[in-house]
């Protein structure tokens, strides 16, 4: 295990010669906000010893050359909206924030790509692409508040990803300050490459362990013309859940498959105050398809009525598309409204697998006398599987929350899934990533952490001890 | 460098111990097959000490350690179909070919994928899914005979990369024999995943650098039911390629999009001894579309139709697929057959700046008199651009050809391109590698070959040079 040092006054004025005075924080109630990321359990959170805002790749290399020599550990951080701490300082040391690099540096239409900075909202990249008249295709759930930065660094998800995929897919290009100081551009504008090892790939979804990422080009495409969303009304979760495997296999090709079950449902009409189709008894399935044309569309509309009907769907319906939307995307917010405090489980399994992970989380729920939410990606097998702590006392919650867990991911890798679906490891998965890992793989990535950052001093406990 | 050991009896013993007697070749005349790939020029051939054929991962893994414990190098090889000496044992030592590896192990109609050992032909693996209803979406030109698992390890592209990816967009896991010996399964049957890094994809596309590649789950869909092939005629290059950037930007689609200039035509006509349209002077853009339905694909073809002739098309003929597809595939064999020496360019650039690489390789082609031909996967910016020998000496060659290369290179990194679209660095890029690669981004290359390969036995001597 490395030892660190701290951050001294002499560290803090080549911080500040190198930003600016002005952006380099160390008042404690403004480094606050840098100490935790939306993880809402306290003892998740860890105070920073300074934070940094620098504005330019230049500067942030120097800050990490400055880090390799003085031996401090350096947190990059997005929006802070992340859900596993990876951006949290559990060492202390420089949080590098990213939110004065918040500009989008070109748009080309002709070409369809744009370059951007790290620290601008998702949203923005989306209403950017819009405006031009094209489509950028990631779309997280919290794409009002997270930084395209921290999409990349984590490789977000979302609800597109059963047809756009996750981040990584959008993503031609980074820059990248590495672990040692120096500035490179890995991938390229290109749509086939075989020159070398894929490096941008890798240090996509490394949450932030392996780089910075300064700068960022994204693939943009037309804006899809024809778009419907159905919402399905089921009377059962497992009637529900079990048509999404047949809806991949028709051959829809559909954007987004969501699912949320009936008490879901509920606790977002009561976080919303508005009432929503069948939640008296209905589980949903949203989904999203694109045409080629208005018929292609209506085709495609016919056909997925059939399948749901064909299914056991109480009810088909065209959604309106900002209600239904905004519901789905009021999910953790109207379940943490229920419990501040709560386990957000990121589970991905193969689809085919996702009606019998839960069944297996019903049976675990009722074993331990946890509440559970859930809202699934189920398009793409990702559950997101929030169990509520309620008033429950500390010990109790942490060793019933340690035993479901457990339960749960042993179930999650018979299955063939894995920890994260989208949320990554961070600090607040590593003891499970340590147990549930296959040891080789694990030692390859330990190997790989080494090599390319041998000081150690990029996001260190984060994803896996070294 | 490393010094390697010689492959004594007492280690052709042990290989037969692990794999049996009749699954080692030591006889020189049954090992010249493994000591060159597809590249004629016998200055890049070398021959092996020993060959050895295993059936399993338990056997590779055995052999890895083996040749660990008596630092030989290990050159593992497919079909030797590749075409930048991956798999020419520079070094000598052992060539592990995976030809007896060849089973579909599964082959799932519901849940859309197939395993497979990597010595199976890729055509084989597209016919066994077309049989299942299915589709199969890697196509690289030399799938009647390659192995899937050279495929993999190269990140083979083809045809259909401007809608389906190359190789690497196709798998969902794959097992691996790791450099130490270790038998471990990178990646899942999954959407979407954030849980550490994606080494799947890191050995994807390594050229058997970072790891043996023992069995593969691919990727299925449903199989396209609309597809036409279209074949528009052009007057001149710079007007062909000119139509592709806006063949993508109009949101078509195309599953391919083909390039072939007049006297690439000619060659593969006089190869073929079969009368092509418009071979007197027209340059080719073959363009593949996929429809929903009938009135879809109906609409496409009209719209492209008008895209070509709006852009200067001689004329657009529906194409029958089997005789323009053999065409294009045809290529390499024809251009072989005008000059068995050649070099094989395999440039890639931003599809927006195909046009101006296309004029720097007149220009370069006529300052230095050497003879080109070329045919591109012109939607993905893959220009395939083959350089003939024909009758000039040796030394004269070389000059030329370096000074041409150099020249080439300096234009194509200058436009954002890179040195290998599809057929990899292998031995024979990896001067043009050092020399075009940031060294930033190299050193990065060469500290994971080291950590994950401490000893240097995974096909030493490919890409770059520890």
């Amino acid at each position: 295990m490395i030892q660190y040092n701290k951050v001294t006054p002499a560290v803090v004025e080549a911080l500040k010669h190198i930003v600016g005075d002005k952006y380099v924080i160390t008042d404690e109630e403004k480094m606050l906000p840098y100490s935790h990321d939306e993880v809402t359990d306290s003892r998740y959170h860890h105070m920073p010893e300074v934070v940094v805002l620098p504005r330019t790749a230049q500067e942030i290399a120097e800050i990490v050359k400055l880090a390799n020599r003085e031996l401090i550990p350096i947190v990059p951080r997005g929006a802070g909206t992340g859900l596993a701490c990876g951006a949290v300082p559990v060492h202390g040391g420089i949080v590098l924030s990213l939110e004065r690099m918040n500009s989008i540096l070109e748009l080309n239409t002709d070409s369809l790509y744009m370059v951007v900075e790290p620290g601008i909202r998702t949203d923005d990249v989306q209403n950017a692409a819009r405006e031009a008249g094209l489509f950028y295709a990631g779309d997280p759930c919290s794409g009002d508040s997270c930084f395209i930065g921290g999409n990349v660094a984590t490789n977000a998800g979302g609800n597109r990803a059963v047809k756009y995929g996750t981040t990584r897919d959008q993503v031609y290009a980074i820059e990248v300050v590495t672990p040692r100081g120096d500035i490179v551009t890995l991938g390229g504008r290109l749509e086939k490459v075989t020159t070398g090892y894929r490096l941008d790939q890798l240090i996509i979804g490394s949450e932030g362990t392996l780089g910075i990422i300064t700068k960022i080009t994204l693939k943009l495409m037309p804006l899809p013309q024809h778009v419907v969303d159905l919402l399905a009304v089921f009377p059962d979760i497992d009637t529900a859940i079990g048509l999404v495997p047949k809806l991949i296999k028709a051959g829809i090709t559909p954007t987004c498959v969501e699912f949320m079950d009936n008490i879901t449902i509920r606790s977002v009409e009561r976080f919303l105050n508005e009432k929503l189709p069948h939640s008296e008894n209905g589980h949903y399935v949203i989904v999203q398809v694109e045409g080629e044309n208005e018929d292609d569309l209506d085709n495609k509309s016919v056909l997925l009525d059939e399948l749901c009907t064909e299914h056991g769907a109480m009810s088909v319906l065209v959604a309106d598309p900002k209600k239904i939307w905004r519901a789905r995307k009021s999910f953790a917010e109207a379940v943490r409204h229920e419990s501040l405090i709560q386990a957000k489980e990121d589970i991905v399994v193969p689809v085919d697998q996702i009606p019998a992970m839960m069944r297996e989380i019903a049976v675990l729920s009722e074993k331990y006398g946890l509440a559970t939410r859930t809202a699934s990606h189920a398009g793409d097998g990702n559950i997101h599987l929030n169990i509520l702590k309620g008033d429950m006392p500390d010990g109790e919650w942490d060793a019933k929350l340690d035993a479901f867990q457990h339960e749960l991911y042993k179930c999650v890798y018979r299955l063939g899934g894995k920890l994260s679906g989208e949320h990554g490891i961070g600090y607040k998965r590593k003891q499970l990533m340590q147990e549930f890992t296959d040891p080789v793989e694990l030692e390859m990535m330990r190997a790989i952490k080494k090599a390319l950052d041998p000081n150690l001093i990029l996001n260190p406990g984060k994803i896996f001890d070294v």
